[in-house]
Protein backbone atom coordinates (compact mmCIF):
# COMPACT_ATOMS: atom_id res chain seq x y z
CA UNK A 1 0.00 0.00 0.00
CA UNK A 2 1.30 3.51 -0.68
CA UNK A 3 0.51 6.08 2.04
CA UNK A 4 -0.03 9.45 -0.06
CA UNK A 5 0.80 13.36 1.93
CA UNK A 6 -1.20 16.14 0.88
CA UNK A 7 -2.58 19.41 1.77
CA UNK A 8 -5.39 21.10 0.76
CA UNK A 9 -5.28 24.02 -2.16
CA UNK A 10 -1.75 22.84 -3.30
CA UNK A 11 -1.25 20.34 -6.63
CA UNK A 12 -0.90 17.34 -4.45
CA UNK A 13 -4.42 17.55 -5.66
CA UNK A 14 -3.54 16.08 -9.21
CA UNK A 15 -1.93 12.93 -7.80
CA UNK A 16 -4.74 12.28 -5.66
CA UNK A 17 -7.08 12.14 -8.52
CA UNK A 18 -4.87 10.00 -10.26
CA UNK A 19 -4.47 7.41 -7.28
CA UNK A 20 -8.10 7.38 -6.95
CA UNK A 21 -8.70 6.83 -10.15
CA UNK A 22 -6.11 4.10 -11.22
CA UNK A 23 -7.84 1.99 -7.98
CA UNK A 24 -4.67 2.16 -6.57
CA UNK A 25 -4.35 0.76 -2.96
CA UNK A 26 -3.40 4.05 -0.58
CA UNK A 27 -3.26 5.81 2.49
CA UNK A 28 -4.08 9.43 2.23
CA UNK A 29 -2.30 11.93 4.97
CA UNK A 30 -3.68 15.13 5.10
CA UNK A 31 -0.42 17.93 6.25
CA UNK A 32 -2.35 21.38 7.79
CA UNK A 33 0.07 23.95 6.26
CA UNK A 34 -1.29 26.63 8.46
CA UNK A 35 -0.11 24.70 11.31
CA UNK A 36 3.43 24.27 9.62
CA UNK A 37 2.90 20.51 9.58
CA UNK A 38 4.89 20.33 6.42
CA UNK A 39 8.43 21.23 9.01
CA UNK A 40 7.37 18.88 11.47
CA UNK A 41 10.36 16.18 11.82
CA UNK A 42 7.85 13.44 11.20
CA UNK A 43 7.51 14.97 7.34
CA UNK A 44 10.86 15.86 6.87
CA UNK A 45 11.86 12.40 7.35
CA UNK A 46 9.39 11.42 4.40
CA UNK A 47 10.12 14.53 2.77
CA UNK A 48 12.75 17.03 3.79
CA UNK A 49 12.05 19.49 1.28
CA UNK A 50 9.06 19.46 3.31
CA UNK A 51 7.04 19.93 -0.39
CA UNK A 52 3.55 18.11 -1.11
CA UNK A 53 2.54 15.92 -2.79
CA UNK A 54 5.02 12.67 -1.45
CA UNK A 55 4.23 9.16 -1.88
CA UNK A 56 6.08 6.58 0.17
CA UNK A 57 6.26 2.92 -1.93
CA UNK A 58 7.99 0.27 -0.45
CA UNK A 59 11.42 1.24 -2.61
CA UNK A 60 11.25 4.57 -1.09
CA UNK A 61 9.82 8.18 -1.30
CA UNK A 62 9.05 9.72 -4.61
CA UNK A 63 8.08 13.32 -5.01
CA UNK A 64 7.15 16.15 -7.89
CA UNK A 65 4.06 15.91 -9.54
CA UNK A 66 4.83 15.58 -13.08
CA UNK A 67 6.70 12.26 -11.70
CA UNK A 68 4.37 11.32 -9.83
CA UNK A 69 1.87 11.18 -12.17
CA UNK A 70 3.70 9.55 -15.21
CA UNK A 71 5.08 7.01 -12.05
CA UNK A 72 0.81 6.20 -11.14
CA UNK A 73 0.26 6.14 -15.56
CA UNK A 74 3.08 3.36 -15.96
CA UNK A 75 2.50 1.59 -12.59
CA UNK A 76 -1.54 1.09 -14.09
CA UNK A 77 -0.92 1.42 -17.59
CA UNK A 78 -4.40 -0.28 -17.73
CA UNK A 79 -5.76 2.94 -16.87
CA UNK A 80 -4.64 4.58 -19.79
CA UNK A 81 -3.59 7.49 -18.48
CA UNK A 82 -0.51 8.42 -20.54
CA UNK A 83 0.83 7.00 -24.35
CA UNK A 84 3.17 4.71 -22.75
CA UNK A 85 3.98 3.22 -26.02
CA UNK A 86 4.47 6.49 -28.21
CA UNK A 87 8.06 8.27 -27.30
CA UNK A 88 6.28 11.48 -29.34
CA UNK A 89 2.82 11.23 -27.97
CA UNK A 90 4.52 11.08 -24.29
CA UNK A 91 6.86 13.75 -25.08
CA UNK A 92 4.34 16.12 -26.03
CA UNK A 93 2.05 15.47 -22.62
CA UNK A 94 5.06 15.61 -20.41
CA UNK A 95 5.81 18.89 -22.35
CA UNK A 96 2.41 20.27 -21.03
CA UNK A 97 2.94 18.60 -17.40
CA UNK A 98 6.64 20.41 -17.18
CA UNK A 99 5.14 24.06 -18.74
CA UNK A 100 2.68 23.37 -16.03
CA UNK A 101 5.13 22.97 -13.27
CA UNK A 102 7.55 25.34 -14.21
CA UNK A 103 5.31 27.85 -15.60
CA UNK A 104 1.66 27.81 -14.53
CA UNK A 105 2.25 26.76 -10.93
CA UNK A 106 5.24 29.72 -10.48
CA UNK A 107 2.98 32.43 -11.82
CA UNK A 108 0.77 31.59 -9.45
CA UNK A 109 3.10 30.63 -6.50
CA UNK A 110 4.29 34.30 -6.72
CA UNK A 111 0.73 34.99 -4.90
CA UNK A 112 0.72 32.98 -1.58
CA UNK A 113 4.54 32.61 -1.59
CA UNK A 114 6.00 35.97 -3.43
CA UNK A 115 8.82 35.75 -0.22
CA UNK A 116 10.52 32.85 -2.05
CA UNK A 117 11.50 35.31 -4.28
CA UNK A 118 12.47 38.83 -2.56
CA UNK A 119 12.33 39.50 0.70
CA UNK A 120 11.17 43.30 0.69
CA UNK A 121 7.28 43.50 1.50
CA UNK A 122 7.03 46.14 -1.36
CA UNK A 123 8.71 44.15 -3.72
CA UNK A 124 5.99 40.61 -2.72
CA UNK A 125 3.35 42.69 -3.48
CA UNK A 126 4.58 44.21 -6.66
CA UNK A 127 4.69 39.96 -7.29
CA UNK A 128 1.39 39.37 -6.65
CA UNK A 129 0.24 42.55 -8.22
CA UNK A 130 1.36 40.76 -11.50
CA UNK A 131 0.08 37.92 -10.41
CA UNK A 132 -3.50 38.30 -12.08
CA UNK A 133 -2.06 39.54 -15.60
CA UNK A 134 0.60 36.65 -15.54
CA UNK A 135 -2.55 33.37 -14.69
CA UNK A 136 -4.24 35.50 -17.28
CA UNK A 137 -1.48 34.85 -20.33
CA UNK A 138 -0.80 31.30 -19.10
CA UNK A 139 -4.50 30.35 -19.32
CA UNK A 140 -5.11 32.61 -22.78
CA UNK A 141 -2.34 30.26 -24.05
CA UNK A 142 -4.02 27.02 -22.26
CA UNK A 143 -7.22 28.43 -24.32
CA UNK A 144 -5.95 28.32 -27.51
CA UNK A 145 -3.04 26.15 -28.19
CA UNK A 146 -2.59 23.61 -25.37
CA UNK A 147 -6.07 22.34 -24.62
CA UNK A 148 -7.11 19.87 -27.51
CA UNK A 149 -10.32 18.96 -26.34
CA UNK A 150 -12.41 17.41 -25.25
CA UNK A 151 -9.41 16.44 -22.61
CA UNK A 152 -5.83 18.11 -22.22
CA UNK A 153 -4.53 15.68 -25.53
CA UNK A 154 -7.31 15.27 -27.32
CA UNK A 155 -9.98 12.07 -27.03
CA UNK A 156 -8.43 10.59 -24.72
CA UNK A 157 -8.38 11.47 -20.81
CA UNK A 158 -4.82 11.70 -19.50
CA UNK A 159 -2.27 12.32 -16.34
CA UNK A 160 -2.42 16.67 -17.78
CA UNK A 161 -6.31 16.20 -17.04
CA UNK A 162 -6.21 16.67 -13.37
CA UNK A 163 -3.32 18.71 -12.84
CA UNK A 164 -4.85 21.25 -15.41
CA UNK A 165 -8.19 21.01 -13.21
CA UNK A 166 -5.73 21.42 -10.00
CA UNK A 167 -4.23 24.54 -11.49
CA UNK A 168 -7.75 26.07 -13.27
CA UNK A 169 -9.14 26.14 -9.16
CA UNK A 170 -6.46 28.50 -8.04
CA UNK A 171 -7.65 31.31 -10.88
CA UNK A 172 -10.15 33.05 -8.80
CA UNK A 173 -8.10 33.14 -5.97
CA UNK A 174 -5.05 34.02 -8.49
CA UNK A 175 -7.95 37.28 -9.03
CA UNK A 176 -8.88 35.89 -12.87
CA UNK A 177 -12.64 34.87 -13.94
CA UNK A 178 -12.88 31.35 -15.68
CA UNK A 179 -15.48 32.51 -17.50
CA UNK A 180 -12.91 34.19 -19.75
CA UNK A 181 -11.51 31.14 -20.68
CA UNK A 182 -14.66 29.19 -22.45
CA UNK A 183 -13.42 25.86 -22.75
CA UNK A 184 -11.29 25.34 -19.51
CA UNK A 185 -14.21 26.47 -18.06
CA UNK A 186 -15.54 23.48 -19.45
CA UNK A 187 -12.99 20.93 -19.34
CA UNK A 188 -13.05 22.13 -15.48
CA UNK A 189 -16.92 20.54 -15.17
CA UNK A 190 -15.62 17.71 -17.28
CA UNK A 191 -13.24 16.66 -14.78
CA UNK A 192 -15.50 17.56 -11.38
CA UNK A 193 -18.07 14.96 -12.78
CA UNK A 194 -15.66 12.13 -12.41
CA UNK A 195 -16.66 10.03 -9.72
CA UNK A 196 -13.10 10.11 -8.70
CA UNK A 197 -12.41 13.32 -8.49
CA UNK A 198 -16.10 13.97 -6.41
CA UNK A 199 -14.20 11.55 -3.76
CA UNK A 200 -11.18 13.52 -3.64
CA UNK A 201 -12.52 16.81 -3.65
CA UNK A 202 -13.93 16.91 -0.10
CA UNK A 203 -10.82 16.04 1.11
CA UNK A 204 -9.03 18.85 0.05
CA UNK A 205 -11.62 22.13 1.33
CA UNK B 1 16.77 14.72 -39.32
CA UNK B 2 15.74 16.53 -36.48
CA UNK B 3 16.14 20.25 -36.37
CA UNK B 4 17.23 21.66 -32.78
CA UNK B 5 16.91 25.17 -31.72
CA UNK B 6 19.14 26.54 -29.06
CA UNK B 7 20.45 30.04 -27.80
CA UNK B 8 23.70 30.27 -25.85
CA UNK B 9 23.29 30.70 -21.84
CA UNK B 10 20.20 28.95 -21.84
CA UNK B 11 18.86 25.65 -20.76
CA UNK B 12 18.92 24.62 -23.87
CA UNK B 13 22.34 23.24 -23.76
CA UNK B 14 21.36 20.29 -21.61
CA UNK B 15 19.28 19.27 -24.75
CA UNK B 16 22.14 19.79 -27.02
CA UNK B 17 24.58 17.82 -25.13
CA UNK B 18 22.32 14.88 -25.20
CA UNK B 19 21.72 15.29 -28.76
CA UNK B 20 25.26 15.28 -29.82
CA UNK B 21 26.35 12.11 -26.91
CA UNK B 22 23.08 9.81 -28.46
CA UNK B 23 24.60 10.16 -31.81
CA UNK B 24 21.16 11.63 -33.00
CA UNK B 25 21.32 13.08 -36.93
CA UNK B 26 20.06 16.59 -36.49
CA UNK B 27 21.03 19.73 -37.42
CA UNK B 28 21.59 22.69 -34.63
CA UNK B 29 20.35 26.27 -35.16
CA UNK B 30 21.37 29.13 -32.73
CA UNK B 31 19.38 32.00 -31.80
CA UNK B 32 20.66 35.77 -30.74
CA UNK B 33 18.47 36.12 -27.72
CA UNK B 34 19.36 39.88 -27.81
CA UNK B 35 18.84 39.97 -31.04
CA UNK B 36 14.86 39.53 -30.50
CA UNK B 37 15.51 36.24 -33.02
CA UNK B 38 12.99 34.14 -30.36
CA UNK B 39 9.82 36.27 -31.11
CA UNK B 40 10.85 36.53 -35.17
CA UNK B 41 7.51 35.17 -36.72
CA UNK B 42 9.59 32.10 -38.57
CA UNK B 43 10.48 30.97 -35.09
CA UNK B 44 7.48 31.52 -33.35
CA UNK B 45 5.97 29.81 -36.48
CA UNK B 46 7.95 26.90 -35.04
CA UNK B 47 7.42 27.72 -31.24
CA UNK B 48 4.74 30.07 -30.27
CA UNK B 49 6.01 30.04 -26.61
CA UNK B 50 9.12 32.31 -28.07
CA UNK B 51 11.54 29.82 -26.25
CA UNK B 52 14.29 26.99 -26.35
CA UNK B 53 14.97 24.73 -26.41
CA UNK B 54 12.66 23.26 -29.33
CA UNK B 55 13.20 20.10 -31.45
CA UNK B 56 11.40 19.82 -35.04
CA UNK B 57 10.67 16.47 -35.76
CA UNK B 58 8.91 14.27 -38.31
CA UNK B 59 5.79 14.16 -36.22
CA UNK B 60 5.76 17.88 -34.94
CA UNK B 61 7.42 20.03 -32.77
CA UNK B 62 8.53 19.56 -28.81
CA UNK B 63 9.43 21.65 -26.43
CA UNK B 64 10.43 21.98 -22.47
CA UNK B 65 13.84 20.28 -21.18
CA UNK B 66 12.33 17.42 -19.23
CA UNK B 67 10.47 16.34 -21.73
CA UNK B 68 12.93 16.48 -24.69
CA UNK B 69 15.53 14.50 -22.24
CA UNK B 70 13.10 11.89 -21.67
CA UNK B 71 12.18 11.34 -25.39
CA UNK B 72 15.87 11.20 -26.54
CA UNK B 73 16.46 8.97 -23.74
CA UNK B 74 13.31 6.29 -25.47
CA UNK B 75 14.49 7.15 -28.65
CA UNK B 76 17.85 5.97 -27.91
CA UNK B 77 17.50 3.50 -25.54
CA UNK B 78 21.21 1.60 -26.16
CA UNK B 79 22.68 4.93 -24.75
CA UNK B 80 21.38 4.29 -21.62
CA UNK B 81 20.52 7.30 -20.48
CA UNK B 82 17.18 6.49 -18.46
CA UNK B 83 16.07 3.59 -16.78
CA UNK B 84 13.19 2.79 -18.93
CA UNK B 85 12.20 -0.31 -17.79
CA UNK B 86 11.67 0.81 -14.02
CA UNK B 87 9.15 2.89 -13.41
CA UNK B 88 10.16 3.95 -9.51
CA UNK B 89 14.03 4.64 -10.66
CA UNK B 90 12.41 6.72 -13.77
CA UNK B 91 10.40 8.27 -11.26
CA UNK B 92 13.38 9.50 -9.15
CA UNK B 93 14.63 10.51 -11.96
CA UNK B 94 11.98 12.85 -13.20
CA UNK B 95 11.73 14.05 -10.17
CA UNK B 96 15.18 15.24 -9.87
CA UNK B 97 14.86 16.98 -13.41
CA UNK B 98 10.74 18.30 -12.55
CA UNK B 99 12.45 19.86 -9.45
CA UNK B 100 15.71 21.11 -11.37
CA UNK B 101 12.86 22.81 -14.03
CA UNK B 102 10.39 23.99 -11.58
CA UNK B 103 12.52 25.34 -8.83
CA UNK B 104 16.27 26.02 -9.53
CA UNK B 105 15.87 26.81 -13.35
CA UNK B 106 13.15 29.66 -11.84
CA UNK B 107 15.26 30.55 -9.15
CA UNK B 108 17.84 31.36 -11.56
CA UNK B 109 15.33 33.05 -13.54
CA UNK B 110 14.32 35.80 -11.18
CA UNK B 111 18.08 37.48 -12.41
CA UNK B 112 17.76 37.71 -15.60
CA UNK B 113 14.35 37.63 -16.55
CA UNK B 114 12.80 39.47 -13.02
CA UNK B 115 10.24 41.05 -15.61
CA UNK B 116 8.37 38.32 -15.64
CA UNK B 117 7.02 38.53 -12.01
CA UNK B 118 7.01 42.19 -11.28
CA UNK B 119 6.93 45.43 -13.44
CA UNK B 120 8.33 48.05 -10.94
CA UNK B 121 12.21 48.11 -10.96
CA UNK B 122 12.85 48.30 -7.68
CA UNK B 123 10.93 44.84 -6.98
CA UNK B 124 12.91 43.57 -9.79
CA UNK B 125 16.22 44.29 -7.78
CA UNK B 126 14.92 43.17 -4.58
CA UNK B 127 14.29 39.66 -6.54
CA UNK B 128 17.87 39.97 -8.35
CA UNK B 129 19.33 40.44 -4.82
CA UNK B 130 18.05 37.80 -3.45
CA UNK B 131 19.50 35.16 -6.05
CA UNK B 132 22.39 34.31 -4.63
CA UNK B 133 20.55 33.30 -1.50
CA UNK B 134 18.07 30.86 -3.41
CA UNK B 135 20.49 29.65 -6.07
CA UNK B 136 22.84 28.87 -2.67
CA UNK B 137 20.18 26.87 -0.99
CA UNK B 138 19.07 24.84 -4.32
CA UNK B 139 22.79 24.04 -4.72
CA UNK B 140 23.26 23.16 -1.09
CA UNK B 141 20.55 20.54 -1.37
CA UNK B 142 21.91 18.94 -4.76
CA UNK B 143 25.47 19.03 -3.00
CA UNK B 144 23.84 16.84 0.07
CA UNK B 145 21.32 15.49 -1.20
CA UNK B 146 20.48 15.03 -4.59
CA UNK B 147 24.10 14.73 -6.48
CA UNK B 148 24.78 10.91 -5.52
CA UNK B 149 27.99 10.40 -7.25
CA UNK B 150 29.52 10.12 -9.49
CA UNK B 151 26.88 10.81 -11.26
CA UNK B 152 23.18 12.24 -10.52
CA UNK B 153 21.54 8.74 -10.22
CA UNK B 154 24.39 6.93 -9.03
CA UNK B 155 26.84 5.49 -10.96
CA UNK B 156 25.13 5.74 -13.78
CA UNK B 157 25.26 8.70 -16.16
CA UNK B 158 21.73 10.11 -17.44
CA UNK B 159 19.30 12.73 -19.01
CA UNK B 160 20.32 14.52 -15.09
CA UNK B 161 23.24 15.01 -15.71
CA UNK B 162 23.54 17.33 -18.65
CA UNK B 163 20.72 19.23 -16.75
CA UNK B 164 22.17 20.08 -13.31
CA UNK B 165 25.96 21.10 -15.34
CA UNK B 166 23.42 23.22 -17.37
CA UNK B 167 22.41 24.60 -14.16
CA UNK B 168 25.97 25.10 -12.26
CA UNK B 169 27.36 26.26 -15.33
CA UNK B 170 24.55 29.24 -14.24
CA UNK B 171 26.07 30.04 -10.70
CA UNK B 172 29.33 32.07 -11.47
CA UNK B 173 26.58 34.77 -12.99
CA UNK B 174 24.11 34.46 -10.44
CA UNK B 175 26.49 35.51 -7.68
CA UNK B 176 27.19 31.96 -5.94
CA UNK B 177 31.10 30.40 -5.69
CA UNK B 178 30.99 26.52 -7.36
CA UNK B 179 33.63 25.66 -4.45
CA UNK B 180 31.25 26.40 -1.98
CA UNK B 181 29.91 22.74 -3.04
CA UNK B 182 32.53 19.91 -3.92
CA UNK B 183 30.60 17.49 -4.98
CA UNK B 184 28.85 19.85 -7.64
CA UNK B 185 32.15 20.90 -8.41
CA UNK B 186 33.81 17.32 -9.45
CA UNK B 187 30.34 17.08 -11.20
CA UNK B 188 30.83 19.71 -13.48
CA UNK B 189 34.72 19.08 -14.63
CA UNK B 190 33.15 15.40 -14.84
CA UNK B 191 31.11 16.37 -17.56
CA UNK B 192 32.63 18.98 -19.28
CA UNK B 193 35.86 16.37 -19.69
CA UNK B 194 33.07 14.18 -21.73
CA UNK B 195 33.42 13.91 -25.79
CA UNK B 196 29.82 14.95 -26.60
CA UNK B 197 30.50 18.00 -24.24
CA UNK B 198 33.92 19.38 -25.59
CA UNK B 199 31.95 18.97 -28.74
CA UNK B 200 28.56 20.82 -28.12
CA UNK B 201 30.54 23.97 -25.50
CA UNK B 202 31.87 26.37 -28.25
CA UNK B 203 29.32 26.63 -29.99
CA UNK B 204 27.35 27.53 -26.53
CA UNK B 205 29.88 30.96 -25.94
Amino acid sequence: MLTFYYAPQTCALATHIVLEQVGCDYQALRLDFKAGQQRSPDFLAVNPKGRVPAIVTERGVLTETPALLLYLAQQFPQAGLAPLDDPFALAELQAVNAWFCSTVHVAHAHRPRAYRWADDPAAQAAMQAKVPQNMGECFDWIESSVLRGPWVMGDRFSIADPYLFTLSGWLAADGVDIARFARVADHRQRVAALPAVQRVLPLHR
